[in-house]
């Protein structure tokens, strides 16, 4: 309020003594668990430069958005299919809470691509991007006393959503001198009866990294011989430039059941736009007969829709974009993951363990011991960006003290200054070598 | 799946029977308070005729959502300013959890036109349409024990989601008789000290009356008296066209501090425009006091966000609509209430209490003594449905049983088809008169 003093009908400001409340403390601690919180507390002590009077930009290698850059502008097809779909004035209704179908067609075609069967317009449900899809998942999955099996690093929004649902988390290791591969006799020694699910990130965030079918297959039969489901968040799905091409999980849908969350984020760089979906990868109909479908449908109608006219503008989005746009978007993450894993290389207090083959992002370890007057990875990001304007997110953030992950989904040249102004602040912050004057 | 032989990597069937979960039950239950879910009931056998062939076009009067209708078609200045946000490429990315600054900064102005103080930029979130906006102040208050007031008839997306969060919901009754205002005695009978707020929609949903500023200063002393907070469903805001005009309970946010929730869904008629907000009314600084900001940022960190171009849009939208839009609009209204009232008076087993002043709805008393072969609402929505394609929302879908809500934001002509069809069904349905052959 800019003018408190005389509003309203006359009450004395005391008044307002007379309100308790108890907030959900619960709630109150998820913060820590999200991305934009964590980045919120390392940029709170940021003081942005004026660029025009000589001052440096702020490199942001913390978010997993590079739709600013102009190396990574969407599809011109997929702006004009959004406008044609504003302008018809057909899609200003309220959409069917699973979406429209015309839309849930053409993204079941459009995953089935890279299936051994064809999905139905039936198996999918648009969400409001991604996070709705692990925010309606976690909201079905819940019971009191259930679990779900999450590796670690995680995206951590996948352990916000389910505990303020009142779902337990366990976590089972990757394994970084693996690839990151899932530890999978670490999930069979942790699942128990109330297991309801295990979560695979593939292309890997915060990893980078990206599964073989080999590996994928494993999965899918330890999933089986638990019994559990398998989520799989394929966020990142295509946007892989290194050996291992893009499995999607529910190729092995056969196997065990698959709800595959995914969205246009990423691949059409318009993490803005909210469009995202749920679909059940289930050919032997485990979903339905455990009534999982019929949750997600009542949880959908309760729940706030992605705009009906991006959904109407989907099919022509799908069609249109041509796949020179998609090709030159992996160059480009190519390019800037080369960079990254070169320039990290002349950093000594960091170190590596793999080059990142997909997303946008890569974990690094930092290492403490090189450093002086840094307590841990949240205070060295703090400081970064407090002397560097570059920033990153600290391991904590996604459940890995003392790790950082960096997103390298920037403009080359802006990723080129990032890095090597980080290079800057680990030489000014490193321990004096043992005999140096 | 269409094709679930052969699919994936070879597995046999039968092998899905190893999956068992447990459904939420809660969660299934929730459907019935789902104005869409009880909807889906209703239109489920009706058959749509072939327009084109002769057949009668099925009429909508179930949905407050007039905006396939030319007469509600949204201001050509709106699309405009979505479709330029668009084209600019600045708002592709992720927007901050609370909002977009110039966009929290635009609503702030444009509420505070009708109060006696300033809103700043920090009193707007903005939210995913009016039923996000729910789902946060549910998630928000919830804790165990908790429970909320509501009116009698309501819009049970209210309760739908205090349930599914674990929070009680009590009832206090709409007096039809005294123009549907609140009881608030009642009020205070059922408040106990685990009471954490009260609900008020104005313009009425589903009841279609406008409150008087003495009575909303009514609903603040009460609520001060017990000290609870007041949210106020406004979603409806504006749109009113009989004796009282539209006043926002933020009006009182000094006697008792106020969650303001509201949108352009309405007003604008853009309802699939998922663009709504949630405003701390509240010049004393309660919610600040009491961590209710503090959780709201909290649950906004892990919640999806509205789309950031249409964000983007909202100065530009908010500035250049012009006021003959608005007035159009409820001039229109206006026309389709009078036509509701009139016609619903020629119909003999419906009563209606009093003449809609505001929103897009009328609750109108079924008299079941006087038809024959018709259970109950349920059954007579069904059966309207099925017999003459027009669609009403049974009053157990407000809470309300043997009552129903009628839409009559509709071009004329097609709601006049539909109360004739209404009239036909009605008659076909009466009980014989007594001493009739």
């Amino acid at each position: 309020m800019e003018n408190g003093a005389g509003a309203g009908a006359a009450a004395p400001a005391e008044a307002a003594a007379a309100w308790n409340f108890e907030p959900n403390v619960t709630l109150l601690g998820l913060t820590a668990l999200s991305v934009r919180g964590v980045l919120g507390r390392v940029m709170a002590g940021m003081v942005v430069e004026d660029c025009g009077a000589g001052g440096r930009p702020a490199v942001p290698m913390g978010h997993g958005d590079p739709s600013a850059f102009p190396c990574f502008r969407t599809a011109e097809e997929a702006v004009d299919a959004v406008a044609a779909a504003l302008r018809s004035g057909k899609h200003n209704s309220y959409a069917p809470c699973v979406g429209l179908k015309p839309t849930r067609r053409s993204i079941a075609r459009y995953l089935s691509r890279d299936l051994p069967y064809e999905l139905s317009a039936d198996d999918v449900y648009l969400t409001s991007g991604c996070s709705q899809a692990i925010e309606i998942i976690c909201s079905v999955l819940a019971r009191p006393g259930a679990n779900i099996l999450c590796p670690r690093p995680c995206y951590l929004f996948h352990e916000a959503r389910a505990r303020f649902n009142g779902m337990e988390v366990k976590y089972f290791d990757l394994l970084p001198e693996r690839g990151w591969e899932a530890d999978l006799d670490e999930v069979q020694a942790i699942a128990d009866k109330n297991t309801v699910a295990m979560l695979i990130i593939n292309p890997g965030n915060p990893c980078g990294n990206v599964y073989t079918y080999e590996h994928l297959a494993k999965v899918a039969e330890t999933a089986k011989k638990l019994g559990i489901f398998l989520i799989a968040d394929e966020v990142y799905a295509h946007l892989t430039f290194g050996q291992n091409k893009f499995v999607p999980m529910g190729v092995f849908g056969s196997v065990a059941p698959v709800l595959t969350l995914g969205s246009i984020s990423k691949r059409w760089v318009v993490p803005g736009w909210r469009l995202g979906w749920i679909v059940t990868s289930d050919p032997n109909g485990v979903f339905q007969r455990t009534k999982v479908v019929e949750s997600i449908k009542c949880y959908l109608d309760i729940s706030c829709d992605p705009v009906t006219f991006i959904q109407g503008a989907i099919p022509q989005l799908i069609e249109n974009t041509k796949e020179e746009f998609f090709e030159n978007t992996v160059d480009v993450l190519r390019q800037t993951a080369d960079i990254c894993w070169e320039k990290l290389k002349g950093i000594s207090c960091i170190t590596c363990p793999s080059k990142p083959e997909g997303s946008m992002f890569v974990m690094v370890k930092l290492d403490l011991s090189c450093l002086q007057g840094i307590k841990d990875d949240m205070d060295f990001c703090c400081k970064l960006a407090n002397e560097e304007l570059v920033v990153i997110l600290p391991g904590c953030a996604v459940g890995y003290k003392n790790w950082l992950r960096i997103t390298f989904a920037l403009e080359p040249s802006s990723l080129e200054d990032g890095l090597d102004r980080l290079k800057s602040f680990c030489l000014r912050h490193s321990k004096p070598k043992v005999g140096a004057a």
